[in-house]
Parts: structure tokens; C-alpha cells; sequence
């Protein structure tokens, strides 16, 4: 159970109704999935939020698939559960097969391990890396 | 300063010179960077650490260029500034734009934000995102 | 469940029942959560958690309100579940309205947008920001 | 030195001069903190990290003092050096007392050693607490 | 549930197999926890991960009941709850007695808060703490 | 630089200075390392934070050996830098030798890496982990 009840769209103001249509028009879903339900509490962060996430996740330099596993693995970082199961679906319903995820889960876990071998030993910055 | 002094070649074990080289072969450069040079105190660690990391970051389901964004988004995440540097100078390297770069720091960018939004409310995973 | 068993007033040392006792005095209800009937293994951390609790938590140069919603900040960057769902029942308690709720997870979820950005692009401390 | 370098008027596009002009209006000065001019690579992320910031830390439910003192708790949590600078400046601009500091300071470590204590011990969240 | 099913015995490539028959063997049961069935999936991660562990957790100049905390510790900050409850259950079975426990839990609660002060007045680091 | 100015013998109030006598008494030198003068601005929060650390880093059921290697490892996940290193000193100065230190930092990483990989992969907790 959330710190706020998930609205339905009968419950949610004007505004963030038209937001949920946009999402389920930019999505081709009628589903609306539990984080916008309960970011609708507070209408101007869900609108912001929604501009915002379809802003930089569409197609750009980077293909919208990196994008939802660069997700998944700030989101793994920060032990957001909810945000691993989300963009892992994402990223499945845009084409990662389970050698990319399990390639995907691979570097997240070598990354993890030498940020902590690094901030154990606190190793100086070579100035070859700075820009 | 680190926890630990960085070794040079000459006052590594012969194990650990050998990984030098080796970093050196694979990489196709004389450089070996500090984080190495930290871990060769512990010669069993930088063998099986190098090992894998060859391993992992090696072409595969997904291209080498997109794991090293994978590293910087962990990295980032957890806050190593080293890990940040090093692996933003590996993307460069592997061909990273700047609008590439641009990209990928505005969806770490979100990833954070919502990161910190759904831990907040804590939201519960819906039923459709579930393996 | 938890990594230890929850006890009950019957299962506590007479030490951390007096804390319970202090605690329902305190707070002005019979309820001792879980967390307290969790570390009541520990009597010494018991107390010593339950008293400086007291003393920071207390009116001061911030009220306890704010005091509150400082702590879901931190609690929620820092993952931990139980903390954010105890502490944002505790600022509802002290008074905490829903726009205050709305504005208090969009100040969380913009500066962990900013924490990442910054943090990916490693961005030097301006002078003038030091002490 | 950061991923990036920081970029001066002159070499900033028009849309991010742009920017920075409402940065210095709004805040009634002239200098731009390094943060925007590492941004400033990124004009649309320039753009929308600006315009979202502006709209969450203006005055509403809560002052504007108080979530600079939430932005500083958070970004401690995450280990943002550069942030809990600027942000710790931004509280002492709008009135945060050594006072306040303090007692700010304070429950930043109270939170930080109780997720601890409840993470470790995985206590699970009372019922009363869930909305 | 998982972002991946767990593989029973029978849903296991043979490379698994044989990594689940060593790990059965090296702790002396038939129970193979829920960690190796799901990291099965990618049997290269799977044999790389556990190989290691073997190594790292193995008596040296540590002694393995230490290596679990350690081990409870990490995961506590990362809030891993998966990874605090199997440890927790490691370090029980290799002799941590409720006054262990008890201090292991106060030590990460202690750090975590001087973790929380020091990271929010940005102490500089001392000469005499450095290598 | 931090926060907030360091303040020396002459600048800190009664209060605090007894508190650094105690500190010099207890760790048999004249040394008063940055941390507290930071922290005695604030002198209630420096009585408080010494007082329970002298408690919780004394010799119980664990050695204070173990002790400030667990504090290492928790400031290693969190990324406090000053922590890492003046418990890493701390840690030499109680006795632990380079092959333990490398041990310590092999255990963390492993650690890191695992909280990553369960994280990633949204493993259940095991029933038979449960307390």
C-alpha cells in the first residue's frame, strides 16, 4: 500500500484526466499503470512529469530500448522496485530479448562491483579522464 | 589521496604486472589507469576484477558502446566519481556524442526524478509488470 | 517479515518496556510500532535511538512538522519503505495537508533529478558556495 | 573538472543565453552557477530543468526556505557534493539561521541511522501506517 | 515477484545444473535459494558470480562469519532486502549470536548517521587520513 | 571546503571543548580530526554523536576491529569519502593489516555487485530466510 490511494479516472480532476488520455494515446493502451494514478494527486506534477518522460524518452540519438535499460539501471542503483519492474517491462515490450537483459543485468552487477571497489580504495581521478 | 598508494610496474607481484599487460594487449595502450594500480595490492582481486570485466564488457546482445552508458548510469547513481569519469571517457572513446551524452545524462536525469517520486509515494508494482 | 521477530510487551526486558512506556507517554497513545518492538532486542539501542529521537525531533529552530518532512526526504532517497510510510504518517499527524504532501515528493523528486545530472556530469563546486 | 567544460556566455547557444538571462532575472544576479553552464551543453535539457525548478521551489504550501533545507536532505542522501553546497548557500540566502542549520543537519543523520537500523532488521511497515 | 521466472532443477541449462550441484555440494544441503534460480537465466553470469563468491567468502585473512556481516552491511546501505535477509541468515548459521547481531545492526546505524553529518557539512578529509 | 568553517580550540564553546578533551583523553592523542570541528557548531549534536559512538565502537560481542571494518563498508555503499578514509585509518590503527584491508574491499565488492544483480532481477525473499 502507496502513502496515497491510487485514483481511478472517476476520481482524478479534469486535468489530470486529460493526462491519462495522453498517455494512453502516446502509448496505444487503455491501461493506465499505478504511478501516474498516484502521482494524481497533485495535477501540475503529473502534467510536468508526463511532458517531461515523453520528451526524453522518445527516439533521438540514443534509441528508445537504450533508454528504457539506461532506466532500469539508475532504477537498480536507487533500489527502486516498482521502477525496475516498470522500465524492465518497457524495455521487453520494445524488443530486449533475455540476452540483452541478461547482458543488461551483467554490467549493472560489474558496475555496482567496481563502484564499490573504487570508493573503497578511493583511487584519485586519472587526468587522462577529465574533460 | 586513496586508502592505499597506487602501485607503478616496478613495485607490482609478477601476477599483477601480468594483468598490466594484458590491460595493455586488450586496450591498445601503454596507459594503465589508477584504479588498477590501486587493486594491485590485492593481485587475486585484480585478476578475477579484470577478468570479468572482459567478460562483460565485450560485444554481445547489446554493443560495447551501450554498456559503457549502462557503467556511467550506475556509476552515477551511486555517486562514483571516478567510475563516472572513467567510464564517460570509455563511451568517447567508443564513439559517444555529445548529443549522445546529452541524452543519456537527461535520462539518468528522470530515471533519479522517478525514482524518487514512486519511493515517495511508495507505489505498489502493478499486476501487468509482474514475470 | 523481519530479520528478527517483532516482541510483545510480555517478551521485553523490564529496560525496554520502560522505553515503551515512555514512548506511549510521549506520543499519547498505546501504540508502540514495529520498529520499536523490532530494535527492543537491542535494549541499548533502544534507548539511545528512542532518546535522541526525542531530542531532535522536539520544537526548536525548526518545527516538527518540517522536522517530519525532512525525514521522508531522506528516507525516501534512501530507499528504506518502512521509514517513508512511519514518517509520512507522522507529518500527516503533525498537520502535513495534501498540497504540502504533493510539494514536499516534487521537491524530492527534483533535486534527485538534479543529483543525477550533476553527478553524471561531475560539475565543480563554485567558489562562492563555500563556506 | 567535470565530464564536460563549462561554457561561458560566448560560447553558449541563443536559446541557452536565453536561459541563462532568466536565470539572472529571476534570481536578481548576474552570475550563473556552474551547474546551468555545464547544462547549457544540453539546450532542451537546459530548458526543462530550469522551467520545472522554477515552478517547485517557488513559494506555495510550503516556503521556499523549507524545500531548500528538503533539497539539501536529499542530495546529502545521495552524496552530492556539488548540491548540498549550493543548496546549503540557497537556505543561508532565503534566512537559515546556524540555528536552523544545526537542527537541519541533525535529522539528516537521525533519518540516515534509522533507515539503517530498520533496513537492517527489515522491520515491515504497521498497518496503521498504510493509506 | 520477479522481473524473471525462478528455474527449477529441471528448467536449467546443464551448465546451470552443474553450478547448482557445486553450490548444493560446497554448503552441504539440496536447498538451492531463490538468487542462483533466477541468476540461471544467463548461465555465464550464474558461473562467474558464484565462482567468485566462493573465492571472496572463503576463511583467509578474515574469517567468514566477519565476511557476512560485512556482507549484511553493504546491503543494509544499499537496501537490498533480499541480500540483508539471506546474509543475516548466512552469518545465524555461521555462528552470529543475538549480541552480534545487535551490535552489527548499532555499528550500521552509527555509520549511517555520521555517514548522513559528515556528507552534510561536507567535511574535508584530514592529511593524517591519507595514504 | 565545507559547509561550515572548522573551528578551532579557542572558537568552540565550553560545552564542546569538553567534549574534545574527551575525545584527546579517550583516543590517547591531541589530535581532533575535522569531523567534530565541524560538528561543534552545534554542540548538543556533537555530546550526543560522541557519546554514542564511544558506546557502540567499544569492545562487546565484536571486536572494534570488525567494528570500523563494518564502518567501512557502510560508508564505502553510501560514497562518504571522509568516512571511508578516517575509518580506513582507523581500521589500520586497530590493527588490520594489508591483507585484510584487501579482503575487506573484496568482500564489499562482491557485495555491491550482488545487491545489484538481486535488485536487477527483483528476486523474492526465500522463505526459509525469514526470521
Amino acid at each position: 500500500m502507496g502513502t496515497v490511494p491510487l485514483l481511478s479516472d472517476k476520481e482524478v480532476s479534469a486535468e489530470a484526466l486529460a493526462i491519462f488520455d495522453d498517455i494512453r494515446a502516446v502509448r496505444g493502451t487503455d491501461y493506465v499503470n499505478n504511478f501516474w494514478r498516484a502521482l494524481a494527486h497533485d495535477p501540475e506534477t503529473l502534467a510536468a512529469t508526463w511532458a517531461r518522460l515523453k520528451q526524453v524518452m522518445a527516439p533521438g540519438a540514443l534509441d528508445p530500448l537504450v533508454k528504457e535499460m539506461l532506466y532500469v539501471a539508475v532504477s537498480t542503483a536507487n533500489g527502486c522496485s516498482y521502477c525496475v519492474h516498470s522500465h524492465t517491462a518497457g524495455a521487453k515490450a520494445k524488443g530486449m530479448t533475455p540476452e540483452m537483459h541478461g547482458e543488461l543485468i551483467a554490467v549493472i552487477g560489474m558496475a555496482m562491483q567496481t563502484n564499490g571497489l573504487v570508493t573503497g580504495l578511493q583511487v584519485d581521478v586519472d587526468e587522462v579522464f577529465q574533460a
